[in-house]
């Protein structure tokens, strides 16, 4: 089956409903399009579990905290959709922004601690701005799996809260980070990167594998861990760490003293472009 | 079919499953239990629109601002399930605290503007709690229609705005206030009245009812309504008045001047007991 794009939150129900009915499964991978191998390993997966592969494409100006961040994100729906041909997802939903938000929503989903730190503390609100699209996806397309990259760890952890605490019928599945051969980790803002900036990319994932190893080897004072990682950075003009944090995996709050499975994030500008990435680890266990 | 008592969330889906799979409609009666004949009212509504009647008995402990409120808010488990039985109600889901919060909800809906004023005001996160239990039994029971009484006027604009904002696939019904024959609407607090407070309750019906007569008349100062109004309420150390105020139906921000609907909506206290009632009006267009 081709994949279209359908643009209408009626249209979408009305096509799915046929297959629910006849207990196909049904699984989404919701994006904000600009497509690449990242989430080409999203849709592959779903394709693999499910019947039925629905691809969402919406750049939500909800989860935006700045305006000009949200006219430069990349938009590239015909390539978007070729892609979603070629993988065999049989539904590209690509709804408009006033199909989304007729009215300016009164409502939000208030993702509470999980959202305090790391990238919650540096873009007041964008978690909100997640945490109510995917609940509108989820309740616009009802899968029955849904699928997001550990690139954004800290954007699954608020959907993983999200998901439990009100009883979303879904089952959320972590698809692991697609990496270039030196590190950096896909994604669409990469496209923003001058070659010189490329090159000093893929620092934040040095940084973070530096602590992860550290983390590995039995270093417990989380300071510490950052305070080495950060000594990967290039001193660059062009570079500036916005954050290094060691955070609990499941509501991203600061560690102090590590004692089990952490999750290392970070985020760094290189130019005008924001990246972020993290790592999992936890100390090595001796017997 | 006999009314059963279904604790948890997973038994509740499974019973649900093959009826929608069916095709039957399922209604929801969201309530705290304690029910009365506002809530037969709902039961009758649901019993005639749908196939399968679910009826949620649980006292949420996330919309009460008070503890003592908590703890002195009726229960009445075995009458409750007397009455659901009686008005053919195929399913009673009364889940415990722990089945419905096994951990404290991290994640929760920010009810926006909607909850600022009126019993918003007063009861501080009352709201935020209403729409996260409404949102979770939604997510548990996925009814085709819900049910829910317009004596509490603000928790459903709250409820039919978390649909629309979230495109929740639900149908929201709400059920005009029954009364006693003297105007008082009922509520499962009334129980906690003295003979003497429930003689001195109904003036906050006659309040609302003096303050509709006026703005039909065509009093467009929400102000002078307000003091009019205010006239109706006894003078007596049992009684003090909370709120009263005209606010738009859909977002329940308060007008000023009053130029179309409106609900007037208010709060007073009898005694150590909190009631609220509502009435709508409009200026009486003539031709």
């Amino acid at each position: 089956m081709a994949a279209d794009a359908v643009t209408g939150i009626g249209a979408m129900r009305a096509l799915l409903a046929p297959l629910r009915h006849r207990d196909k499964t049904i699984g989404l991978v919701p994006t904000m399009g600009a497509l690449h191998a990242g989430h080409a390993r999203l849709i592959e997966r779903a394709r693999i579990d499910c019947d039925c592969v629905v691809v969402s494409i919406f750049v939500n100006p909800l989860q935006f905290d700045r305006k000009d961040d949200l006219d430069r994100y990349p938009r590239a729906l015909d390539a978007d959709l070729a892609l979603c041909t070629s993988r065999g997802v049989d539904f590209a939903f690509a709804p408009t922004a006033a199909e989304m938000y007729p009215k300016a929503p009164v409502c939000t989903v208030d993702p509470g601690r999980v959202a305090e730190h790391c990238c919650g503390r540096y873009r007041p609100r964008h978690f909100t701005g997640v945490a109510t699209v995917v609940l509108k996806l989820l309740d616009i397309v009802q899968p029955d799996v849904a699928y997001f990259g550990e690139k954004d760890a800290q954007q699954l952890a608020v959907i993983r809260r999200l998901v439990s605490d009100f009883n979303v019928p879904v089952t959320v599945i972590g698809v692991p980070t697609v990496r270039e051969a030196d590190g950096l980790a896909l994604s669409s803002r990469n496209r923003h990167l001058s070659p010189a900036e490329r090159r000093l990319a893929p620092s934040l994932y040095d940084a973070l594998t530096d602590a992860a190893s550290h983390v590995a080897a039995g270093m417990t004072d989380a300071e510490d861990v950052k305070r080495h990682a950060a000594t990967r950075i290039p001193t660059d003009e062009r570079v500036r760490l916005e954050y290094l944090e060691v955070v609990d995996p499941d509501d991203f709050q600061p560690v102090e003293r590590i004692a089990g499975p952490v999750v290392i994030a970070g985020a760094m500008w290189v130019g005008g472009t924001r990246l972020i990435d993290n790592v999992r680890s936890s100390p090595r266990t001796t017997s």
